[in-house]
């Protein structure tokens, strides 16, 4: 069995964090597969997908690494065409991931206590986000 | 056919790596799947599981790269609360990744020469650890 | 169903950056899937898999972040057996992935407007190199 859906994602860009692990769950039970995985893909190239912890202060150390490796502020050479600004979202999601697979077993996610959801939304404002769940299994 | 199992990890944390392919490998062989893939889950949020070449000189070249990104010392947001001092291995695991997938054909996976199923758990003590082994296929 | 291919990669190494998007559509197609998932895995420990978008500006910007966190000049340990000097590439590869599922719907992935599927051969010089894709669904 294959179940699939796209979920829509509120954000303002900049290194906007949305906890998704609710609804990856509730996808997940809605299935009624009780053995298996689900894949969370995020359809953009300007964010990621991570599972975390979702605590303020590892959001934030996680953002001030990626600002020291990749900063807003740089001569990226994907703005000398002169459409966009976002260089440092680009090679963010690059370091980061778009596509992570979580096991199912007796129809919850075997997630650790502390692992979260989350999605990174990076872009330089807001724009319309979408994820995509795949649930697969029996 | 959907087979799951859990990997008990002994480590030491701080930059311990564990080499899982051959308890993989096994695992492969033992659901009987011939055709498929199995998916390599970490379940905690300090760490990783990572494809590589399993040398002594990778690993230290890694632990220096990330240290250099992370360092076990600085003032993490996240030690603000006075409750954990590992902001450094929370940020290196989301630059890594906990889930991992790899081909299965002919009852083997279709690992690249020097392709190792490596474990890093970068917790600041000893502790628990586990891995989720999934293998879905005919 | 599962299906599985190998794609035979033509690369110069030193960051060479090949789109199979078109490869990886083709085989989708040709495996009759309408409804499951595509995994993507490089075989190699110098190298990557990447969703990104595929702009000239972004990949130079990539090269040039990792350049900065794991430059190809730099005493790494790796090279100290003198059999290699790629001690760069294996760090790299590290922080990127060798591992990407995409998920498929009536007979597409479902990527953004600007996802393409990379290849990155981060080798010092050119090597044969192969790519697995895996089909599952239904």
């Amino acid at each position: 069995m294959i179940h699939t859906t796209t979920l829509d994602i509120d954000s303002s860009g900049n290194f906007t964090v949305v906890n998704i692990t609710d609804q990856v769950r509730d996808f997940v039970v809605s299935t009624g597969v009780a053995h298996g995985q689900v894949l969370v893909f995020y359809k953009h190239t300007t964010g990621a997908v991570l599972i975390a912890e979702h605590e303020a202060g590892i959001i934030a150390d996680l953002q001030d690494t990626l600002e020291r490796i990749s900063p807003v502020s740089y001569e990226y050479l994907h703005h000398f065409k002169g459409l966009d600004s976002n260089g440092y979202a680009h090679v963010r999601s690059a370091l980061l991931t778009v596509s992570v697979t979580i096991p199912i077993l007796n129809s919850e996610m075997l997630l650790g206590s502390y692992q979260e959801i989350l999605v990174i939304d990076d872009q330089t404002e807001s724009a319309p986000r979408q994820v995509i769940l795949q649930v697969i299994g029996e």
